[in-house]
């Protein structure tokens, strides 16, 4: 067993799991060694055995089963954002889904099945009301895609802040990411016109072939804006943007009057020590066309969160909504995975299966 | 009297006054003799005399009045914005207050004032769907200023766009200048903390002490960015944008959670020929913070209007809404002023009276 391995001493905040506590077994972590100035590599983390904790009252302990791999993962080691920094020394963050193995709170009995932030480790104590107890659709994993936050992140973003009409064109970049794939296939069965960005051929087949996509550019062999123009001829009413950049920039000239950019997030911007400035047509563009370029985080519209899962959830077994997933196995290929991930080798939802379903 | 001069041989468009036809006597008109790549000078125009036009059926011939300057007149300049662009050869394009001298429209009468795109020139025809009759409150500029375009675009803006609430922080950016101060003094009679930068500590003064800001920055000689986060330590709820540019970048980074960037225009922009790189943070701050940035045109609000203006002139009528103009005497003066407001002379709107009041 290696050295007992704590998150820090700062005090627990929601969704910061506690690893440390008294000791039952093994409870293998992975660590941020150091943090990436820029590009993230494998040399970054380092994995650590661990006692697994122990609840304390009011607490649950949990075993990971999924552990998901977003891009968001390498924003969240840049600083503040919409949660606490990941600092060095530090658990990897991470969505999860998770089994409860020992609970002191009333609230969770062992054995259900939750939602919860883990991070990179087999083992976490949260506190209960960091949980959220799963309702199981098919296949477990499909709460770390289609009806987990990335799923839920399409469905809200395009449909709450794009807005789409029947008949308009959206734009999605990384298409065929997690997010992305889901964001073009809702704007399809809503009637638009949808064009995605991806990075290689086999994308973009998959794309228009598999995801019924009406139209697909390959951005790392052809321009953005010239194949912007020549894909959307009628503009662009709808941007859904995963990446940020050049893409945006090329997007932003191509837009109609009164089009929609749907900030998602920014991949471009994340594995790099240099982010790109801003793209030119700010604000002019956004004057000019009278656009609304708009953030959203997914847990601002979690009021809706049940009525949104039904929906993803009948287009699943409809046919409608194509759910592509890329399972690696054990926690030790998470590094690898996200860095992966980074350089857009994933198609749909990748993850990480860390412990078998129970 | 000069040759014939003519706005060239495009189809009248609606808002384009036509300046040909039959021969009564001379119109001055300025003209764009050669567009500017860099900053404007007075080269760029030329005086010129031609005969007034007669109108044909259906069409108007106006006075001018009163002729706007509008930092946008130069946006104009640089190609197809929300109108067609200004080119070389045409009457330098502007917003008026006009007398219908002759009319072919039944529609209206000689004598009657109205509200009018008739350029840089002393008389104009215009199409009778191009005009709007004007309601006069009070004095004939304020048409122009604050109950003019200027005015309901910080209406519209600020209310509309911006949303505010009593006990949010408001920052506005030429916030000495036509749109500016009336955006400003609205968020103030709205209960907000309002906080100005302006270009000078005369106007500094200005924005604290007559029309009631909170505070002012003077940009010129304050960095915006620590001086946002000194004078707004409870962060940012809504920018409203006039300027783009660095302005906007110190901005996105003081916004709080939910902000909203108003973005009514890009003055720093307009007047160069080497435009900035957009701000840095976009997508990744609108993104984390859940920004709404969003651009609109005052037209697209005028269903509004009338209540609007009521609203308007019922803050100046009971002294919470100050106007401060600038009216410079002669269509000779409308090159000069155009130029010096790009290089922010100006305290409140400028105009320039071209034709004695009636």
């Amino acid at each position: 067993m290696g050295s007992c391995t704590t998150t820090g001493g700062r005090s627990p905040a929601v969704g910061r799991p506690r690893a440390s506590g008294a000791i039952m077994a093994n409870n293998r972590q992975i660590l941020v060694k150091e943090l990436p100035e820029g590009p993230l590599e494998e040399r970054h983390f380092e994995l650590r055995e661990a006692p697994i904790p122990t609840p304390d009252a009011g607490e649950v302990l949990t075993r990971t089963i999924y552990l998901s791999l977003d891009p968001a993962n390498r924003a969240w080691m840049r600083g503040a954002t919409y949660r606490a920094p990941v600092e060095a020394g530090d658990v990897m963050a991470g969505f999860t889904v998770a089994q409860v193995i020992d609970s002191r709170d009333p609230g969770f009995r062992p054995g259900e099945l939750v939602e919860c932030e883990s991070g990179w480790q087999e083992h976490a104590v949260h506190p209960a009301r960091a949980l959220r107890r799963l309702e199981r659709r098919g296949p477990l994993s499909h709460h770390l895609s289609a009806l987990g936050i990335t799923g839920l992140t399409a469905y809200f973003g395009l449909l709450e802040i794009g807005r789409p009409r029947a008949g308009e064109t959206v734009v999605v970049s990384a298409a065929a990411g997690a997010t992305g794939s889901v964001a073009g296939q809702i704007s399809r069965i809503r009637g638009c016109r949808t064009v995605g960005l991806a990075g290689s051929d086999d994308k973009c087949a998959w794309l228009t072939e598999e995801l019924g996509f009406d139209s697909a550019i390959n951005y790392k062999t052809e321009k953005a804006r010239p194949a912007l123009k020549e894909h959307c001829p009628g503009g662009i009413d709808i941007y859904f943007d995963n990446t940020g950049g050049e893409i945006l920039e090329a997007a932003l000239f191509r837009m109609n009057l009164h089009g929609r950019v749907v900030c998602c997030g920014a991949i471009s911007q994340y594995d790099t020590a240099t982010p790109a400035p801003g793209p030119r047509g700010v604000p002019g563009l956004i004057v000019t066309k009278r656009l609304r370029v708009e953030g959203f985080l997914v847990s601002d519209f979690f009021r809706h969160r049940a009525e949104a899962t039904d929906q993803l959830a009948r287009w699943i077994a409809d046919g409608q909504l194509v759910v592509r997933e890329e399972i690696l196995e054990g926690l030790e290929a998470a590094p690898r995975g996200l860095i992966g991930l980074l350089h857009g080798e994933n198609f749909g939802k990748r993850m990480v299966r860390v412990a078998p379903e129970p």
